[in-house]
């Protein structure tokens, strides 16, 4: 399949549409996920067109697993989490819903089961709150 | 928590134990994983002692996912899999429970769900067999 540059995760890097951006560096940015699986779901997307990791340039896949344990760091420090999890999918049978490169930065809490994917948006404030958090925690190194 | 140098992938790095081997580099090894949640079920690590991703060196973190597209591509090709998984938990709230960084290469197939991870452990010759198909499809390109 060829890429589709009209996906959504196209329209955040061309800045068509908003996000809640938490980082950036020169080939890749990071936003909250809309539709959070736990609170400070974030993912992480290169900035080249890639629908998946079978198209990715293996420079743009080290970019992302490095930006994504940045992200990693920052989100357990920002939300005292008991661990995380990184999650990418590749193809509608594996659970890709947007056709551009994604990295899940998922934090994961003791005793709390993740939300389903993709049912419900949050809160408007309550995303950016939890984005301004995860700045901070960036910031702080 | 300081890093264990007496858990199972820490030992198969060491020659210790063994594992149905299907990749290494100068870096990273990648061999089956023995309780499969699908058909093709691989897991790439690290040749250096890190736990998780927060204290993995960002050097090896770009080997370990180079490996693993390359890992995605050849069980997507050996087992005609409908998708790839890309999946890495820190923590055991996160579901880590062998304390040496690794990633999980799995296939999905359409229409069938995946099996709970670490729950039976599969049959010895149908490992090999895999791990065979999926160092085939390595050697293809």
């Amino acid at each position: 399949m060829a890429y589709d540059p009209s996906n959504i995760f196209a329209k955040i890097l061309r800045g068509e549409i908003p996000a809640y951006r938490v980082y950036e560096d020169e080939r890749t940015l990071a936003f909250m996920d809309v539709m959070p699986q736990s609170d400070g779901h974030t993912l992480v997307v290169p900035k080249s067109p890639a629908e998946n990791i079978f198209d990715l340039d293996p420079a743009m896949a080290a970019a992302v697993i490095q930006s994504g344990q940045k992200l990693a760091r920052a989100v357990k420090h920002a939300f005292n989490a008991d661990g995380v999890m990184l999650v990418q999918y590749n193809g509608p049978a594996a659970g890709q819903t947007v056709f551009h490169f994604h990295l899940h930065v998922v934090p994961r809490y003791a005793d709390q089961p993740l939300r389903s994917h993709g049912r419900s948006m949050a809160d408007a404030r309550l995303l950016e709150e939890h984005a301004q958090r995860i700045r901070a925690a960036l910031q702080a190194g």
